[in-house]
This record gives C-alpha cells, structure tokens and sequence, in this order.
C-alpha cells in the first residue's frame, strides 16, 4: 500500500463514511444455475442504491485464500493482511474482549489429557465444553502467582483459552510450547531472542504452577501454548486517513480488530436496530462507522440458506435509515464469501457496492454476485483498495504532483 | 515494472504506434441518470474503432489517488509514478519550457510580503499578477551574480517562478526555505547531504542578493524556495521500449515530461489541425508518437460540459487523418479524468481504446466510460501497464523463454 502517499494528501472535511460489513456476505448458488443467498434476497433498498452505485467484487487478501476473521477486516480497513499479519495470541484477546496493552504478551492456550509420563494423549482434553473450560480458567487465572507480573486466564471455547502475562521488560518472541502431535511432552517455552528471555522465563513458570494445578483435573490436566503475540505497532486507521472512527458490532473480534487499528469501538450492541441507533446518535462525532452484520456468516456457516438470505433482507430494510443520515459515501459488503453451500468462510471473490455522491454510476441496477460482475470496481480486486476509494470520493485527499 | 524484461525482448519493426492523449478525458454525469462528456459526444469515428479496438479504464498512479499532470503522463509513458518521482523544481522547468540540464538544481519559488522584521506576512505577496511577477523575475535574472555559477529566474504564473541554478558540483538535496506559514521567517537552505553542500551555500547567496533587490518591491519584498530538484537518471523511452520518439503537444508541460524521458519534443503547435499536421509530415521518422489535446482538460477545469463535449467531437472529426496514416497501434485515451461537474482533476478511472491490427476486438460498438466498463483491458488497471501492451500489439516484443 502506498500509506505516504495517502497520509500526506489527506485533507479534512466534514464528509462521513459508512463502511456496512455484512459479515460472510458473498455465496454460492445451492442447485444448478439457482441464485446465490445476496441473489436470492429481495432488497429493494440495496438494487435502487446500485443503481447508483459502483459495484465489484474484492478479495480479502490473494486469489485462492480463504481470510479468517481478524485478516479479512484488516484487509477491508485497507491493511494488506500478508503485510500486517496479528498473532494468534492477539486475536485470541480481541475475540473475548481483552484489552490488551502495549506491553503485554498474549497467547492461546489449549487444555490437554498427559498420561503420568507427562506424555499428550488428546491434544484437545477430550473436547472439554466451555463449562468445563471456563471453572479452570478461573483457577488458573485466581492462582497462579508470579512475582512482578499480572497473569490473566480467559475462557476463549470449549477447550481453548487466552493467557496474557502482564509486566515489565516482557517480550512475545517465544516458541510454542505446543509439539503439535500425541506422544510428546509439552515443550519448554523458549525465548527466540535475548529481549524475550524474561518472558520465556515467565512463562514456564506459569505452566509449572499451572500443571501442579491442573494434575487432578483429567481430561484437562496440562495445557499447552502458542501463537505468543504482542500487540502490533502499526499506523493507525485514524491517523493514515484523518478519520475520526468508529466501530459498532456485536460480537468482541470486530469491536476488537477496529480497537486493533485504532478506532473508537462502542459497546456492543445486542440488535442490528440497536447498532443503526448507535450510528444514528453519534452520527455528528465521527467520520467513519464501521457497522459490523454478523448473523450472515452464522447462518453461512449453518449451511442455512433460508436464514442467510432473510439476514440480509433484515439490513436491506434497515438500508433507508442509514442512507437518512446522508453519508458521502457508503460500502456495502462482507469480509469474505461464508457460502451456505460449504458451510465455511471461502476464497470466493465478495460483492461490493459503493455509493458517492462522487462516484460514476456503473448503472447496473441490483446488487449480486453476478450483478457486481459488470461493475465499475472490477473484479477480485484487493480489499485494501476499498480505503483509499472511499477517502478519495468524500474528496478527502489533494491531488499527486503538479 | 518489468524493464528489464521488456527491454531485453525488444525487437524492431516499421510498425508505428500513436499515443492520442486527451487531457483529462474521463468525466462524470451532470444529472443523475446522464452521461459523461464523453458519452455525450457524437463520436461516430471513435464509435466505429472501437468495435475494432480493446476497451477499458485505467488509473493514472493508484486507486483513490487524483494524478497530477507530470506523474499522470508518466504512467502513460509506463512508468509508475510513485517510483518515478519528478521534483516540483523540475516540473516547473517542464511547465515554462525550461532547457534543465543533467547537473541543474532546479526550485519553485513564490514571491512573499516580510514585515519589517523578516517576518513572513503573506505567502504569495497578495497574489501578485503575473504582469508584477514577470519584471521581478527579469530583475532578479539579471542582477543576481554568484561566482561560477549562472542564475536563471523564470516566471511560472503570477507568484511563482522558477529558479536554476548550473554549475560545477551542484547537487539538489536541500530543505525548502519556505516555513509554510506565516509569522516565520524563511529558513535558511540547508543541505540535507555532504554533497548538496555547494548548491546551498549558492541558494543561500542567492537568496540574500534577491532580498536586497526585493527590499522595496512591496508586497513581493521576500522570496522561499522549495522543491529542489534534479533532473532524474531514469531508463529513456526510447531505449526501453526501442522507439525512435516523438512528441506533439500545444502546451510546455507536455512537451517538457516527453523529454524527460527522452522523446524528442517537436516545437509548440498552435492547434489540432497544426498537431495532426506534424505527425503527417514527420511519420516516416518515428515509431512512436505522443498526441497531446489540452484543451478537453481546460474545459473540464472549467466545468463547461458543453465546450468539453465539443473538444472532444473536434478530435473526432480529426481521426480519419490519424488512421489514414495506417497506425499498427492508436491508443485514445486521458492522462486522468476531469469531470466537468468537479472543476478539477479527479481520481475517476479514464476510457481508454487501444486499437491494433494485431487485438482481438471487444465487440463494443461504442467509446463512453460505461461502454468501456465490458472491455477486454479490464477496469482501474494501472496506466502503466498500456506501454507495454502497446508495443506488444505492435509485434515488438519477442517471446519470453523457450
């Protein structure tokens, strides 16, 4: 990405930016030459604002990769995901709402079943479920006790936690403890370089104090740790775009990857009314939402077609209150294709429609999948160029060279 | 870019390629629902090449970024304009025809009002009007005398000039002397390495002669300098792409970026009928020529939809001539968009035909930005890469491995 570039020609002014993800947005049809879920929706909202519009369809991060979470709203945000790439440790704080420090290590912790050899047998603990997770977070977090440093123990699932180690001189380049197969030990946690020696040395003390704990706890007695992280020392969303932003979601990863790049986030919302009237009320104090849709990736993810499509009819309906508030600019799009069909996020290219007052209408007059084909935007282009578009057409950028 | 490659596959041939220019092309409706300039025009030539032609829209530097014209006109020529960074100094040269040599440092200026302590008041000396400027550059050529160096002062427009300075050991990497705001007074210029060192003792020489000339020419009292710059050592044109060049252009920018690169630069013309003339008498000399149309930008700059309209229709009616001369490849196209409806320069994708003996037509019978949004070049692809598929159709690129 070219963040000079943008930061020196940034401009102020009072125009405002909605940026509406609908999480898993883009499909795929589930019989022959049937609609996808966007094309089966009835969205009358969405077809008269692309006509409009300019349409497209983007790419979370390259051709063929299917984005996680974290990486995909990175992408969109305009960070290139293969650039700016967030350790599994620091996703894992922003998926339970952690907030994490400058000075923290994080890491993901998974309980697992050792025979008195000290020797994995399940790599998961059995599958433990979050009640039983959940009791040995909170033993381990009440009762482990290191000198001069916080520890913090979080239920992330199921068998799957979030360990951050909190003090001075504390350094995230350590190994993972996890030997990736049954039939070996936990490893020792080894600093990969001088400056992460201190908090190497923690950590082991922690899974000591923490085995001693665990060791009548079968299926769940040792643990096992990796994706050590710490949080990213990146240009911030505001600064390389001269936005004030902020982020309204439900869920804690997305309140989390915005907080991640900078962004005011809200608290979460519980309804898709409740987020339009977050947007609606702090309307005048920002100038840029990021209104995170999660349910259309749920229902993806259920392989429910039905439902996804409803989804998305329910924030159509929404569409005129939005549009009420009168944004410069408005994207509407998913963070990577969750297709009822595979029951998965996938690399399937997601729809996207973004009106400006500024924009040249593609005048195409729905928004889908096949529909976005002819669009102005082009197809699979990279997410991280949606920013840029958007800054440029609320005319907040000054013009390159004489 | 991938110069080595095309440089190394190149191979000569009679064919003759025609760059048709049409400064600040692109455009956008005046009404919701209407078209663009350029669909707006009755084109009935371009129409009918472009049935035989590939179709598309380009971005002159990156998407979102609204192109000058020196970097715009770099990305036509195929070089990326945020790697082939041209210094304002040397864009100024360009823009008043200036003959810049390799080894001048070359600035822009403005005239500024100082109080009576040095202070800076007004940054462009109450916008003085070139009638005022053009005598104050003339003084200042004339009088200022530094040993071993010769001085060159030449208005740009109204506040703004251009120094050069040429001599022995002159290098460009000096600080603008310009505060950039009021209530300061100009900086000393100051190298930014050992080697600029002369130059800006020079600069700094200059400045204190100029001061004292100034002293009592009220509100242009008080000079700053900013934009030091070199010409630059990039791959040439013509060697690069194995094109005996030439360019053809009404204005001094235009034919100051071709020569930057190395075309050859044919005298001012004073109309379109008098440019097409030039390429009529000078077409067995060349493979390759740069038409430049300037004025469907004024009118853009202008926000006269009417007269852009016409200016278009005018480079219509001319074609016939151009494709009577039997071009192997005749690219139409803008160096960036000018929509009438915004007054200025923009960052909205630019039509663009190329139209080739060798191409494998798009089938679209028609030149317009919607009509291009099918087309086989593809949309928002960077202006740089048409350079290359220029000499490709041209059957000047030999195959790339066995």
């Amino acid at each position: 990405m070219y963040f000079d570039e943008l930061k020196s020609l940034s401009i102020k002014n009072d125009n405002k930016i909605v940026l509406l993800v609908m999480d898993g947005l883009g499909g795929l049809p589930i019989e022959e030459g049937g609609p996808t879920e966007l094309e089966a929706a009835n969205t009358p909202n969405m077809d008269a604002l692309a006509k409009k519009s300019m349409l497209g369809l983007h790419q979370g991060i390259r051709s063929g990769i299917t984005p996680g979470s974290g990486p995909a709203h990175l992408g969109l945000f305009g960070y290139d995901p293969l650039k700016y790439k967030v350790g599994r440790g620091v996703l894992s704080a922003l998926g339970v709402d952690f907030d994490l420090r400058n000075s923290d290590v994080a890491a993901r912790g998974n309980f697992c079943t050792v025979d008195e050899n000290g020797i994995i047998i399940d790599r998961r603990a059995g599958r433990i479920g979050s009640d039983v997770g959940e009791p040995l977070c909170k033993l381990l977090n009440d009762n482990v006790k290191i000198p001069g440093v916080e520890v913090f123990v979080r239920l992330v699932k199921e068998y799957r936690f979030l360990l951050v180690i909190r003090g001075e001189g504390l350094r995230a380049n350590i190994a993972e403890t996890d030997p990736q197969m049954v039939g070996e030990k936990p490893l020792a946690a080894k600093a990969l370089d001088e400056a992460s020696k201190r908090a190497a040395e923690v950590v082991q003390e922690f899974v000591m104090q923490a085995s001693a704990i665990l060791a009548d706890k079968h299926p769940a007695n040792m643990l096992v740790l990796r994706g050590f992280a710490e949080m990213p020392d990146w240009p911030t969303f505001p600064d390389l775009y001269g936005l004030k932003s902020a982020a309204i979601a439900m869920y804690p990863m997305y309140r989390g990857v915005a907080k991640l790049v900078g962004m005011n986030s809200f608290p979460a919302a519980y309804s898709y009314e409740e987020e339009i009237e977050m947007l609606e009320k702090h309307w005048e104090e920002y100038d840029f939402f990021f209104v995170h849709i999660k349910k259309t990736d749920s229902y993806g993810e259920d392989g429910d077609f039905a439902k996804k499509v409803h989804e998305i009819e329910k924030v159509d309906a929404l569409l005129p209150r939005i549009l009420a508030l009168d944004p410069s600019v408005l994207i509407i799009t998913g963070d990577h294709s969750t297709p009822c069909a595979m029951k998965s996020h996938s690399w399937h290219p997601v729809p996207v429609l973004l009106y400006a007052k500024t924009c040249r209408p593609d005048n195409i007059d729905r928004f889908g999948e096949r529909a976005c084909l002819g669009g102005g935007l082009g197809v699979r282009f990279p997410a991280y160029e949606l920013m840029p578009l958007a800054i440029a057409h609320a005319e907040k950028l000054e013009k390159f060279g004489a």
